[in-house]
């Protein structure tokens, strides 16, 4: 029995261990197109500045050492085609130049997704680049050794630019940040990108928000941005305006693509095409919260989904399932870290939901106790039944809060579940009530009085 | 209509708020027999130390703040006395030096807990000392600015016995811990005693467990304490063997005692006594895990007690709920946080259930990432349902792990639940994967691995 995986990052890598710990005798082969699988994609705006050291830290697992596990990694190899009928695969090695077949009996598809190039002129002078892959990284180094970069102009204000401004910003470089809406982090409340802006200008980042690029200029190598009346001096642009799923090749092999571009699976991992997994950025899966289609393209829901894809593929069973995620994330950005679950306000309101929210900026210890920090905290509930909705945290400890309402939300809690939940406390780690219990509370006290309101107009 | 509180630290002055916030007309009496209220105990080991600088920075509210809500709150006060069926009390104000009568409509028991002194001869010597309210916190600094102890001694291996080893060592006080049980950290399984006692060596605390004290000695102070065979030189003793609830006061006005010795009170924190409600330290509530009755002394718990007490004391309906508690609790013992939430193996075993364990030594955020250091986690499950029933955590972000699984007991989730549960990633703040995923995962393979078991033996 051979089974072949296609993509060798956190999903792909993950569901060969898997099928290796399960069947001793299982052929697994993974294709990989990046000369190194399973990279920490998530650690490379560390790698960028050097927090992270060496380029070694950020590959898991090499080629050599999956091969003692019995895994046959085959890195630079360019899957081109999928024929399901007859099971076969082209390949193409990149190193060698040639191309070839190869077969299959059960496949997994983990071809992950790529940097969206918005068609801004410019965009092929030297020094504009993407930060996907391990490789992008070391452009971008060898670059920067290079022509010594004094100014660096980053393109979009979601998560990895936010971190990217961090780790240029510790390089010494001054950095400008672009983004087209009128906020950066948008996936969040307008309170926390208030506090993230705020974060980044203390730390003298350029913020410029409503703004769109209009070229990259500069004769060889860039040396400005242009938008608006503006032209910034830049020697240096990464652009992070987002990532889109590679589906092409399971399409193609006659795979159906769900309502978010990505590939439809159902809950076992399986797309429609016999034989055929798929896992990772590459797939759409379910929004728990709002029970809506969703893509989440992130390395520890590949790797949950990489193990469920994995074990199935390798019994040829339905033996686990995937529920679904409540598309639940953090970043730093410079001393604050911002993490979210669930839903937000708007994104709530979008589903069809009337919501109560309720938010907070309080200690994240005892008061009294040294190195109390402030951490801003927003519960969003369900008006109709109450339910637990989604959650915002911005500060010391959000990272904490934020997975306390992600196991409320992955438990169904509803806010007045919150209100007498048992949580530890120790001055050091914490205020009397955790801030998720002062939100709750709040939140509690605006279900009461809307109630009364209500009775009160009957 | 009056409401009279007797007690003023947690449950008590929450309750005083409460019945404040909801009921302007109401009139509020606090009595506390301690020279203050709202007194945050469990700052009190880093007041001894002074890493809590000032003993302002502990009493959360002065008597004055609470006049400006319109409470009142009478300091050195002792409620000597309930009676019932005229709904008077008998008050000694012990500055004054004179009883009164008081009356109420409606009373708040809020008398607490106090230490647990056993009948350890010399017990009486100056420089032997227990640890629970600010005054006795007053009574050690005085006597170590007198004297400056060289070498401590505290007999017991409890959260408070630990946290004091911990402040004692930073004044630069040679510290000897004495339990009598053959480890420390006696609520938790035997891996994080072990934790806990190699941070206690490596910190120069001298351990000595399995024994027990036969006596201080000394002419007017202690000089030394000997058990066994030993007699160990000491300038200063701190006893932390345990604490028992206030509960005479009560009871001799007809409230019921609960099997764990503490006030009996149902899901409204109503005594079986009219008009009398209870919370905080004097109270027994519920384990959530064992649905057994039991006795958690905790500040936050108390300080939700005393929330719904203070409701329901206040509307004189059943307004509010209090569902009982997880027994969640974290300490800090130098460089080491440790949590627990729900049952350990032993206390799971005495409650009759039949266990599966997991657990794991791993990373608190991504290995690469700069400051990585270990935690150890363990899970605990039903064999019988999967369902979680406990976890212990030891190490960095030992507080997030433990509220996540605090959290997850409370919504009743089961460990296949926590395989694939949507928890925060970044480098800085995690592994890709949680090690509550990652320990919920080998407790998985434990499962699959038992059912085959019975499966083969089919």
């Amino acid at each position: 029995m051979r089974l072949v995986i296609v993509g060798g990052v956190a999903a792909g890598t993950k569901a060969a261990s898997r099928a290796r710990r399960l069947d001793p005798e299982m052929e697994v082969t993974v294709y990989q197109e990046e000369p190194e699988p399973s990279i920490s994609e998530c650690g490379l705006p560390y790698f960028l500045s050097g927090i992270v050291e060496r380029r070694e830290q950020l590959v898991a697992r090499t080629p050599e050492k999956f091969a003692q596990k019995d895994i046959e990694v085959l890195v630079r190899h360019r899957v081109e085609r999928i024929d399901a009928s007859a099971r076969k695969l082209i390949v193409h090695d990149l190193s060698a130049g040639r191309t070839f077949e190869d077969t299959y009996d059960r496949l997994v598809v983990a071809t992950g997704a790529r940097a969206v190039l918005p068609p801004i002129p410019g965009s092929n002078l030297q020094g504009v680049f993407e930060l996907r892959f391990l490789t992008d990284a070391d452009r971008i180094r060898s670059y920067a050794e290079t022509y010594s970069p004094e100014k660096a102009t980053i393109v979009g204000g979601g998560y990895i630019g936010l971190e990217v401004a961090e780790n240029l910003c510790s390089l010494g470089i001054e950095v400008s940040l672009i983004e087209g809406q009128d906020r950066v982090a948008l996936a969040y409340g307008p309170e926390v990108s208030e506090s993230v802006e705020a974060e980044l200008e203390s730390h003298g980042v350029n913020i410029f928000t409503g703004e769109k690029v209009d070229a990259f200029t500069g004769e060889d190598r860039v040396r400005g941005v242009r938008f608006g009346n503006t032209e910034l001096e830049t020697d240096l642009v990464i652009v992070g305006v987002g990532i889109r799923p590679n589906v092409e090749l399971a399409s193609e092999a006659g795979a159906e693509i769900g309502r978010t571009g990505a590939l439809l699976v159902d809950k076992h991992m399986k797309t429609n095409v016999p034989e055929i997994w798929a896992a990772g950025d590459c797939v759409e899966t379910t929004d728990l919260t709002s029970g809506e289609p969703a893509w989440f393209p992130l390395g520890d829901t590949a790797n949950q989904m990489g193990r469920v894809a994995g074990t199935n593929a390798t019994t040829g069973e339905d033996t686990l399932e995937f529920p679904g995620t409540l598309g639940t994330g953090i970043f730093k950005v410079f001393d604050l870290g911002v993490g979210k679950t669930g839903l937000s306000e708007q994104a709530a309101a979008d589903a069809g939901f009337e919501t109560v929210g309720a938010s907070l900026s309080t200690y994240d210890r005892a008061a009294y106790y040294p190195g109390a920090e402030k951490v801003f905290l927003k519960l969003i509930a369900d008006r109709a039944t109450g339910r637990l909705l989604g959650a915002e945290a911005a500060g010391s400890s959000s990272d904490k809060l934020i997975d306390i309402c992600a196991t409320a939300l992955w438990g169904g809690l509803s806010y007045p579940d919150l209100v007498n939940i048992d949580l530890a406390y120790s001055p050091p780690y914490g205020p009397a009530l955790s801030p998720v219990i002062q939100v709750a509370t709040i939140l509690s006290g605006k279900f009461e009085r809307a109630k009364e309101g209500v009775r009160a107009s009957e």
